[in-house]
């Protein structure tokens, strides 16, 4: 895993992915107490950065292997990701969801081209499945984070932060990005230690769900002790990754923590601000920029919104935070 | 008022004004038989297409007039763009607006650093009050659209469109346009025509406020019966302007009305689709391509999304939508 990989995906990402702009507002800056700039990734194809991994890993792949298909396990953004991807390659894309996923979430996926093969959670194995129809059909399986093509596809976010930082004129800040199983963070930090070395990479994590704060402060992979129940679901995972955690311990400073709470409030503050959707754990970074500014320094600081994939019922809840 | 204006603001402009990408989702596509694309305005500073004109306006006052200030009478985006553009030209500005205004548009106004007068609808004029102000303080009135400097900052908008447009290989189209008093709709038109001959201006207006479609059809200015009770109060102009007529009667299409749930419903695609804020007049030119598509022609469209200041309130209503 290196930056040669992310500058090739970045070449094959050329003229598809969307480069998101950088912005800002003068409120947020006031409430951060220092320049808060954006990389709103809520405004990629499919509503999040996923995209950028599930088009470089499927355009990686030898042309013969990629017409067979691709197959992938989510429910969420990866899937709408690698789904749409496939899609614009003109090949199959299988996605195994639980049969319980949000019925919008899964009406999604179908319409971005898709064949949803459901499982029930209780009583199947959802590697299983994926691992048979894989071998039956010839798929090649996306993983969703621990993948160099995929890690690759979202340091190409990093490249964009690179020349835009650049522009804007800022050599040093921290860029918090924020982290589930690591592949945003980790090629993001790949990115900035090749292109912007007076950048710094921070992770950004929900409270109860922070295993890559603790593993970054432990010095080892450490697993968070439960697997569900925060508004954040896009970043929940049990532990980061085998590929992700070398490089994030290599690169990255100490992780940030906010509550759920927190992350609804930056919904707002996106919403009113910036005319962005964010989604909850698409929004937990410019929680940390917002309200935790003593583990910050510098005048400048920048910030992911990793994605907007949000239902109504959650945004609503945002909202209502601006009526206290 | 000619293309050489949009072009010399567009200098004025660099390196202040944010480019906005072209964005499109396959699912509004779908709804629309065709592709749509969306320049998203909402993501411009202070929310609004207006920072355009306001600065460029500012920037073209000799240095000595402009050192004493600005004055504009607004209770919406035209007040917020004037305002940060002033600010960030290190001038005074004195926004006057009803006392009865929002109080969250009054507190973002004074926020963003100007002096906001306030006066009595029922017992106060507005234009004696601004003028005595312009009077003793030696300020320039920056009006909202019937003014040359601003109509060319609008059009800098346009020149966007038209290079997005040439990269994304859209050689004819309709561009739809939010139209108030129409200085943003002719600042496009003027610049569509030098850069892009083959996209035509339309321009998009709430139902019972449609005095531009009229005015097109008429081939003279009529007015609007009513001047209120729209939740589109951001392109509710009694009539268009003397300056911008001119320019729409010789460029413009047809124009295209849509229903004020129609624009809620926009929003609410907006939100799922694109994760972005549209007020409701922001909305009308996306709810005409969504819902007006036996009145647009070729397989393409562009449609602006000219801002993003909406209550919270207002924004629920759009999402109830969703559930239905």
């Amino acid at each position: 895993m290196n930056i040669e990989m992310i500058r090739a995906a970045q070449e094959r990402l050329s003229g598809h992915v969307r480069e998101t702009p950088l912005v800002s507002s003068p409120f947020l800056d006031e409430i951060a107490g220092r320049r808060v700039w954006i990389k709103p990734e809520c405004l990629q194809h499919t509503g999040s950065f996923k995209f950028r991994g599930g088009w470089s890993a499927i355009s990686a792949l030898h042309p013969e292997v990629r017409a067979r298909g691709v197959i992938a396990y989510s429910s969420g953004n990866h899937a709408q990701g690698v789904a749409r991807a496939a899609a614009l390659h003109g090949i199959p894309a299988t996605i195994v969801m639980p049969a319980d996923a949000p019925r919008l979430k899964i009406e999604n996926t179908r319409a971005l081209g898709a064949e949803v093969v459901l499982y029930d959670r209780a009583t199947e194995d959802r590697d299983e499945i994926g691992a048979r129809l894989a071998k039956e059909h010839g798929l090649t399986l996306i993983k969703p984070f621990d993948e160099p093509q995929v890690i690759a596809g979202q340091g190409t976010c990093g490249l964009e932060i690179a020349a835009q930082a650049r522009a804007a004129g800022i050599e040093t800040a921290d860029v918090i990005v924020c982290c589930g199983g690591g592949g945003f963070a980790s090629g993001i930090a790949l990115a900035l230690e090749a292109e912007a070395p007076g950048l710094r990479l921070r992770t950004a994590e929900p409270e109860g769900f922070e295993d890559v704060a603790r593993s970054l402060e432990a010095g080892r992979i450490c697993r968070n002790a439960t697997a569900s129940g925060n508004l954040c679901d896009a970043i929940l995972t049990p532990q980061p990754g085998d590929l992700t955690f070398p490089i994030l311990q290599r690169l990255a400073g100490p992780g940030l923590v906010v509550r759920e709470d927190e992350a609804l409030r930056a919904m707002a503050h996106a919403f009113l601000r910036l005319k962005l959707v964010a989604e909850p754990g698409g929004a937990v970074a410019l929680a940390a920029a917002l309200f935790r500014s003593d583990e910050i320094d510098g005048p400048d600081v920048i910030v992911t919104i990793s994605g907007g994939n949000v239902d109504p019922d959650v945004f609503r809840r945002a909202l209502d935070d601006l009526d206290a």
